[in-house]
Parts: structure tokens; sequence; C-alpha cells
């Protein structure tokens, strides 16, 4: 099963509501940057961005982004997959929030939060829409050291 | 040469005085939707959607979305692509505007709105961060109805 938000972010009060919620989360932790995971972490991170007032930084697949980047291999169920960032994109010390629509197994947010500490960067959290724990992401997360906030849970399927 | 804005949004204050130049324009003008080109239309339009209080919705690359799509192919410089959107995406009589970073020959473009005309959306717009007058994509959208607004242009290159 597919848990899709592009329902969610069509509707006015959806989208609103949705960027909100997590600001309202964050409003008080200082934050240096967020990180969007391509393509719909782009979507949720941007706005968050905008409205907490600090950059926005995307970590996009391999050979999406045109400067120089390090990257991170990872396993997906079948096969592996690698994402990457660009070299300026993180300062040592940025205290940076990660964004996605959904965390399911985790693969890629991992190596995300790997790569951003790879540059010197803390992840202070990372923040979804959906959270689907029972497939382990949010564990794996926790367990590099990183806060896990979503607006919603299912079971996983 | 590569236009590349990652720098601009990683900035604070660029991203956002880029996001708020956007809105400006469109404050007055009556918007139902913001649609967004994979992917780094997503980082511009979706704090545009949200900023004017309406709803985003992504166009993607063959394949990317869900539920069902229409789609439309175009063509590029050496062969072929496809995007498509979903089919919920757009109401009849929708007023759209559509965002990207960059405008340049505009194929992409006049196939995104091609989508939206098809489902009976109006594109009352079509914003970017960066024209490439000289490329031809400008003159193209216009030629389809559509305003073009941009925050910079350069020389076609």
């Amino acid at each position: 099963m597919f848990r899709d938000i592009t329902t969610l972010l069509k509707d006015p009060i959806g989208l609103r509501t949705t960027i909100e919620e997590i600001v309202k989360h964050y409003h008080e932790i200082k934050i240096d940057k967020v990180a969007g995971i391509e393509s719909r972490g782009f979507i949720i991170g941007a706005p968050v961005a905008y409205q907490l007032g600090v950059g926005f930084v995307p970590i996009r697949k391999q050979n999406k982004l045109p400067a120089k980047t390090i990257g991170r291999d990872y396993q997906l169920e079948y096969g592996k997959d690698r994402i990457e960032i660009h070299l300026d994109a993180i300062q040592p010390g940025d205290r940076v929030l990660l964004t996605d629509d959904l965390i399911a197994t985790g693969g890629t947010a991992e190596a995300a939060v790997g790569l951003i500490q790879d540059m010197g960067g803390e992840v202070v959290a990372c923040c979804f829409v959906i959270d689907l724990p029972d497939v382990g992401g949010h564990a794996r997360l926790e367990k590099m050291g990183c806060k896990v906030f979503s607006l919603c849970e299912f079971e996983g399927d």
C-alpha cells in the first residue's frame, strides 16, 4: 500500500495545516537549515524552511545536483541506490532539520542523516508527514541520535 | 552553462526574497492552485502555494505519481520525455499558477501548460526564478496564452 500525500497537499487547509504543525514543533529550537530528500521532501521542506526563516538544501539522487557533491550508497529491498548533497550545502556545526513525506524502512533517511553528519552538521531532528514505525525506520534514525517527529502514524504494510 | 539556484535557496534571505517577490506579484490575482514541475519547481511552488493560501499539485516525470494520471510527451534536444499529473489535481475552471526554477527552451513548461489546459484548468501565469528568453521558452508560453514572470533574466547560453 502506497501512502500518498498529494491529496493532502492539493487542499489549501491540508497544506497549511501540514506546514504549520511542523513549524510549530520546531519554532523554539535553533535550526540553521532545512534539508529535503528528493523529491516529495522538497514539497514539505521548502515551506518549512521559509516559515522558520532559514535556508533550504536539497538531497538528491545520483548525478542530479550540478555542483560538487558527496554521496552515500544505501540498500533498497532489491538492489541499491545513492543520494548526494552539495559540498557547500552544510557548514560544520549547522543544526539541520531533515524532511521527507514518509518514513518506512528508513534507508534513504539514514543515508541522508549520514551525509549531513559526514559534513559536520548535526541533524537536530527528522520530520515526516507519515511514519510507519513498525517497518523500522523510526528506530534506525533514533539510533543515529536523531529525534523523529511525524504528523501521523500507520501500521506497517 | 547550468544556472543553479541551490546557492540562492540555501541562504535564508535568498529563499525568503525569492518566495516573497513571487507571492507579491500574484497577491491580488485570484489563484486556485499552484502547480510545480519536478523537482526544482517543487522547491519554489510549495512555499508560494503556502503563502498564497492555496493547494499545491506536483507535475512529475513518467510513472512517479501513485494515482491515476494523464500525461504529455514532449521533445528534448536529444530524444523525448513525458510528464504526468494526477487526474484529481485540477478541476475545470481552476486558475493555476505554474512554477519552475528556470525557463529555457520551454519544452517541459509547454507540456505542463498543455496538461493543465487538457483538464479544463486555466494557467493564469507561469513563474520562474530565471528566464533565458533568447532560447525561446518565454515566447512559446505566451503563444499558449500564459503570462510569464521571472525574477531575473540571462542571455541564452
